[in-house]
């Protein structure tokens, strides 16, 4: 049957990445469905109960930015929280946290039925209505068929999942879910580029039988409790509770060598690529075969019960080899496993043949966000599917994408690397994907994004309010500091030397003192001539913005000359990264470069040169060639991008 | 591999029957292993989110006489109690709940998690591991071979579970979950007896597209907020919110009628049988064409969802009519359905091959409880699963099997219908199947059950010595309202007026004036002569003991007569209800029988002459002749059963 009503957006999945899809395409006043197979699963985490770290961490501020679940869930949910990198530079500190998970998909779900303009319905998708080159909805798996201008689609590993433990797999889309078999078999009819990859988790264990006091206790960091979201707050948070800490041994590593034999990895029955990054164990054991030591991070799975999630073995050995494995460590010599670990195979699509948009460039109206990208991590999913449906929804609003700028986010370098470089591997981001991650930081996430969010529809009131107080205060306190003099006059030697270390010989602006190693701007504050600052940047008028925005002010002044060199850098990039490419450019026929440039060029289609530059194998030289070419020729449609958002 | 720790019972699957036979057989001390294929949805609500009515709430609390979970964690997760037949006979009062389904399934995972001797590992189970005609244990998914002197097979409608919507279907165990596909083919392969069955359940509505305005409310009783466990409190229940009901009409029946030629029920693609007495929407409609309207109830999934549970339209009809027909209803106009009604067709075993104690005859140590077993329900679902892990869990200790009589409990009758009668759809219970139910109320399920369990260990000592306290202070009180005497001197007459409606003219005593209609325990306590119980029965002494005390000493007063009366017909019939069959008794050789009654006999294999006489076909006269067969072959094993319990 044909349903009667006609959707925007139907998102597929109920993931981290569908989730956010459906969310931020109704925020955007978008009709929006949301199709699951199984209304109790949205936003469960399937493998490890923690959200954020360096990189990840950056990517949920921004999604926070853009108005997205994830951090909000996170605070809600948040067992442990911690700043990592605390004591390095403010570019790679990030913020992680433990979450129960129970707590975590009622928090999520919460947000998705109380949605406006957000519907769910219950039932696997087993294909898509295609019309022409256009998607037009899709179809479930007792044939009903929900029309819809736009497709988002986020699988995850559900499409021909395949889990292995040792020799044996069976058929699943994750640990006690059934696969998405159809699905996966009309995607493949569509002729999309795919390949197939693998990720793997660990056995879980039931804590009333791990002795701890073998383990080393892992707080997390409680004075004070770090947030995630710009809109929230500690005292969301639900009771903290520590981490544990033991190590894999010699011992250990020759019962996992003793499995080698009977690995579906070593043995070629898996023959996706697992990521690098989040490796199994046993992939640690192969290629560090010198280390005599792992550590292990012992991580609870919520308040109410006693699970835990053992980070760091991650396998797909054979049972007893886990069994094995797990015991040889201490305080887990008596261990009862209560889930064994996998891996699994799936379906992902060669990101490669997206647009900048996510929309697939054979399909109209049809985007690709999550996992099925080739990515791994739940914060990796949730950017795309946030990114995703915001472009889903401005298509069916009519206007451009909203396509961000590597130095703008790391949802730009996300995009940006998988549609240019693809992936050999599932993809997860490091600060160091980013050249200009000095401007990328948690800290300013908001600063970066939330403009453009609001002018998407993606903010609403209150936070937009919340947002402005901030930046409002942190730009007129810099301003302050930069024009306020201080000298030696007006301040005591006795205050300079308590603050600053040494009496000033001469005049300076509050900014240049604050610039000073070791200088804090809450001790600047305590000289006489830094005070007048109460009426603006004070705990009583700001609440809880206020940390936020001294920090703020502190970071803008202390690294004002390393950012402010960055943003040159960008301005000579940009020459680059805003040209257009024209859509109907014949590569093939640019004779000044190589056969194999001009195919890549070809088959990618970037849209501008900056991406261009990016193609494994198109080297400076290719790009300044194909500079030449175009501006000989003149092409139609090659020029400087003008605001990729259109304002409303 | 073979996992290194042997296991005394296995429980195969994590519902309602699952959890309280593991929790069971835990208790009473056995080294218990609960194999799941999803650790996420134990003690998952598959259908509608109530627990108990009439029959149904005298089964759990029978199953919370024995220390079950089920009124436990409805107690906590009960959003709206009602006493059923409020009005009526005790026999046929019954407590009913709606339960938040998160709040209902973290209740259950916490007992599971938390039960001492009990493990939990998830994985699907595809096979038995059988030896000679003894089951030793059971493999999992991945060949992981658990070893155990029993096990217990809960599997629900998972067995090559296939799932109707109209005319289209997929295999599946339940809505969003896989079936269990291998381990149905495995016990194919083991010749046990069985068939196919089918049950239903509705489409769930969002209830933010719900006009309420336009449906009656039915709140729940608020005064007191009933409890359903003997140690459950009304302080233990979340927020209380109504019910709503609105009506099907006749063009909602039209609509029914009109999607008939594509109903997987009327077209022949469903064969398995249904519930009666839980009836698809469509076979109303089919089977009381008269009648013009049906009652429908909105029951809320929870406190944290939209959901509702329209009751009385569970359907598998094509997914157009269902919409259809849920919006031709007043307050559904514009309902959204989140989730499609649909059928679902399973594997079922006939339990006439189980013994009384749920043993298949087939294969020893092998038990089967619920869904498998024929029945429909949640409470006879648990009820089961409570009984058949007490029953492993004594044949562990090589006890005798606990087989409660017919007289003692409606687990009795339960058992003992299923076992000689077989089912031709699936079984339900009502208090219409219990001949002696004047015994068998909800109120005094504790008493006819609680010290057995103690007995056997299923009772800790914080619900024992409640226990005790109770049943001493009903019998202290009930005697001396047996021996204490009021005349018209010690009774003032306006005092006999007020409470008797008129003055009494001699000597009564206090239980007399007790049983008179109309005359309550609290009113005849404000007698002056009537008030030296405080010592005894208070609710100062008894706390939330008192009402439960004050109830069982009005009603075994009020209804002594009745229940006398019963407990000589319980007399009579145990003379059959006791006689054991031999095991080596040949039936086909009993020449007084006519042939079909042997062929029953010996398939049936019946243990007592009761048992016997309830097998359908088997007269009331061949009974007599059977049993003079027996008595002048002096048949050895032939003999009055003793104390089924064998005392530890």
């Amino acid at each position: 049957m044909l349903y009667p009503e006609e959707f925007d957006v139907i998102v597929v999945g109920g993931g981290h990445a569908g989730t956010e899809a459906a969310l931020a395409a109704a925020r955007m006043g978008c009709r929006t469905l949301l199709l699951t197979h199984n209304i109790e699963t949205l936003g469960q985490m399937s493998c490890n109960p923690s959200i954020g770290g360096i990189g990840k961490g950056h990517l949920v501020k921004e999604v926070d930015a853009l108005g997205g679940a994830m951090a909000l869930a996170t605070d809600e949910a948040g067992i442990q929280f911690r700043i990592l990198n605390s004591s390095k530079g403010p570019a790679v500190r990030a913020t992680r946290a433990q979450a129960d998970r129970v707590l975590y998909k009622a928090a999520i779900r919460r947000r998705l039925e109380n949605q406006p303009g957000l519907m769910l319905f219950q039932q696997a998708v087993d294909d898509l209505m295609v019309e022409g080159d256009r998607v037009v909805g899709a179809v479930t798996q007792v044939g009903i068929r929900f029309r819809a201008r736009t497709v988002v689609l986020t699988a995850g590993t559900f499409l021909d999942g395949r889990i292995h433990v040792g020799l044996d797999s069976y058929a699943a889309g994750r640990a006690g879910d059934p696969p998405a078999v159809s699905l996966s078999a009309r995607l493949k009819e569509l002729r999309l580029p795919q390949g197939r990859l693998k990720t793997g988790t660990p056995p879980r264990i039931d804590g009333r039988s791990i002795d701890f006091s073998r383990c080393e206790e892992q707080p997390g960091d409680l004075d004070p409790v770090p947030v995630f979201s710009f809109m929230g707050q500690a005292a969301m948070h639900p009771r903290q509770v520590p981490c544990w800490i033991t190590h894999t041994n010699e011992r250990t590593h020759e019962i996992i060598r003793s499995g080698f034999d009977r690995s579906p990895m070593f043995t070629g029955k898996i023959e996706g690529v697992g990521p690098r990054y989040c490796p199994s164990v046993e992939d640690k054991i192969n290629r560090f075969a010198g280390k005599d030591s792992h550590q292990i991070f012992l991580e609870p799975e919520g308040l109410s019960t006693h699970e835990f999630y053992p980070n760091g073995i991650s396998t797909s050995l054979p049972f007893d080899i886990q069994l094995a494995l797990v015991r040889s460590m201490a305080g887990l010599e008596n261990a009862h496993i209560l889930r064994p670990g996998y891996a699994i195979e799936y379906d992902y699509f060669d990101p490669r043949s997206l647009r900048s948009s996510f929309e697939t460039q054979q399909i109209k109206g049809l985007f690709f966000a999550g996992q099925i990208n080739g990515t791994t991590g739940y914060e990796e999913a949730a950017a795309q599917g946030l990114f995703a449906g915001i472009n889903a929804a401005l298509q069916c609003r009519g206007e451009s994408p909203w396509l961000p700028a590597r130095h703008e986010a790391y949802l730009g370098v996300l995009v940006d690397d998988l549609i240019t470089k693809g992936v050999t591997e599932p993809y997860r981001m490091f600060t160091s994907r980013a050249e200009f991650r000095l401007q990328l930081r948690e800290d300013n996430a908001d600063m970066r994004l939330t403009e453009a969010g609001r002018r998407m529809g993606l903010i609403d009131d209150a936070r937009w309010d919340a947002f402005n107080r901030k930046r409002d205060a942190v730009s007129r306190e810099t301003e302050r500091l930069k024009s306020t003099w201080v000298n030696p006059r007006n301040l005591p030697s006795e205050d300079a030397v308590r603050v600053l270390g040494q009496a000033i010989e001469r005049e300076y602006k509050l900014a240049d003192l604050l610039r000073r190693p070791g200088v804090g701007y809450e001790a600047l504050m305590t000289l006489a001539s830094g005070r007048h600052r109460t009426e603006l940047v004070s705990r009583e008028t700001l609440g809880e913005l206020y940390a936020p925005v001294v920090e703020q002010v502190e970071i803008g002044v202390k690294y004002a000359g390393y950012i402010d060199r960055q943003n040159d850098e960008v301005e000579r990039a940009a020459f680059y990264e805003g040209r257009r490419l024209p859509e109907s450019l014949d590569y093939m026929q640019v004779s000044a470069l190589s056969i194999e440039v001009r195919q890549k060029l070809a088959k990618h289609r970037p849209e501008t040169l900056g991406q261009a530059s990016r193609i494994s194998g198109v080297t400076p030289a290719a790009i300044s060639l194909l500079l030449v070419h175009l501006k000989k020729s003149r092409a139609a449609g090659f020029a400087a991008a003008s605001d990729p958002v259109t304002t409303p």
